[in-house]
């Protein structure tokens, strides 16, 4: 396969996990913010995936991001072990309980881009805030159509300034309701993401979970709620694989309006809630867009009144 | 005023309240299931407050009634003094802490409807089982149209037989997110909701806070954001206003299908968010039904995609 050109890209980690949940315990689970984001959104458009592995990434999860129109050039493999996250999820399946993180070759990542053409939607996941920044600058923004982060609480609290950087340049924030009140010292979901909006972005999409997710512009509101799920067997990814629906879409439509903006957050969520139901990608590794646009569909109805 | 036929009535409490919210404290607040409910229900219809209160009931709450059509020849007055719960919220602005509950006359309730004409909707608010079973019983069934009963963790534990028998005999069950988990010991609230379908109700209705609400029927599911506010006050009456709204757009609709059904769900929701504005009735009297419908549209709004 060549990717002449793909209109999405994301930076962000590709990695090895071990995760533990009330269903269960998996070693070696394919995992990385970008590695969850591009698959997903590879059923939507070519994505190009701008992250680091180490010499003992397996093959086998390589060939599991071929499977799909994923570009890979711009995967770097380095000398050492690949970036390792280890999880437990007790009580709340809404929040991981984070075991170890091994950074291992993550602490090397230097991002080149080298686009031929270059692509017009952006997606900065979970990431130290300087590699953010690192690629939006490698970037001509004139060209970028919609550009969107994600961030986590070790961020804004060890790397609040370079943060608040990104967030002055990006489309979109997406952000859990914890990390919204974190950010602002906000108690109130709704009076937090009107602070956020007033730090830059043009849109705060706050992800709550179980509970669905909130959009908030400039002058525009939108609530959704979740998908309903009756078995949360991993969440693990949920929040990477939202972000992918929702990047995927907009990517797909070539859009960036509001009502696009709120079809691709309802993409996200029915995305997010295929990937909770197994461990890992293994999930959404058994579905296919028209799954996702019958969810989607159904979304709609039965949030229609 | 005269009464000569409330389309709808309710049983449950007349209070005295005390509440403390991080934004203040308050003595002697007027509260009470069936006093928030039937001061919004009656601003779709006429309501008949079936309840009790003892001699000290202040003559100014009693006013506040009146200045609504609710038809107060079921509240007895017996000797004693009115019930009276004090309670706390302290971080958690979904959940109060109960610091007292001093049930007074409320121990000697035994209702006695003398219709006229019998009401064609029920709202049995949260209230012993036991009382709940007694207003049903001197209703004629085939004349209601629809009856809804609301319940508590209490009764959960504590007559749980008797609340068994309640949800075989009503078109819905308002419960809240915690009480449906602790009914069926299920944590996963569609699971959850389902399991209650199978006890008896038509509907299964579960109130999330600021997380909105689920509607489970036997083929039907639908799902609502809470209406986004920015400042939650005081949460007390929240749950019985939002049963409020519910039953008095069913009533003043007089339909009770599937759509109209979800309406009023938003009509619940909306009203709801108004209440928490406020301590107790204050934020609710300043509002009347065209308030709640430009809010009910609005959250239509936010809602669609």
């Amino acid at each position: 396969m060549s990717f002449p050109y793909s209109p999405l890209a994301v930076v962000g980690t590709v990695a090895v996990d071990a995760v533990e949940t009330p269903h269960g315990k998996r070693d070696k689970v394919f995992g990385g913010s970008a590695s969850y984001f591009s698959y997903v959104a590879s059923l939507f458009t070519k994505v190009a995936l701008v992250a680091v592995v180490g010499e003992d990434f397996p093959q086998a999860y390589r060939k599991i991001l071929q499977e799909r129109p994923i570009d890979l050039s711009h995967l770097q493999t380095l000398k050492g072990k690949t970036f390792s996250w280890s999880g437990k999820y007790v009580d709340d399946m809404n929040s991981a309980q984070t075991l170890s993180t091994d950074l291992n070759t993550l602490l090397l990542f230097n991002p080149e881009l080298k686009f031929k053409k270059q692509p017009e939607y952006l997606f900065l996941a979970n990431i130290d805030p300087d590699l953010q920044l690192k690629v939006l600058h490698q970037m001509d923004r004139k060209k970028l159509k919609f550009v969107a982060a994600d961030t986590m609480n070790f961020w804004i609290s060890s790397k609040r300034d370079q943060l608040l950087k990104v967030l002055s340049k990006v489309d979109a924030i997406v952000l859990n309701d914890g990390e919204t009140k974190m950010l602002t010292g906000e108690k109130n979901l709704l009076a937090a993401a009107k602070q956020i909006i007033k730090m830059g972005p043009r849109w705060v999409i706050v992800k709550k979970g179980e509970h669905g997710s909130m959009l908030l512009g400039k002058n525009e509101l939108f609530t959704l709620p979740a998908y309903p799920v009756e078995k949360v067997f991993d969440p693990t990814g949920a929040g990477d694989t939202f972000a992918g629906g929702f990047m995927g879409y907009l990517a797909w439509t070539k859009k960036t309006d509001f009502a696009t903006i709120k079809q691709a957050l309802a993409m996200g969520t029915v995305t997010a809630s295929v990937t909770v139901q197994d461990f890992g990608l293994d999930a959404v590794r058994k579905i296919n867009r028209s799954h996702l646009t019958k969810k989607f569909k159904h979304l709609q109805s039965i949030c229609k009144f």
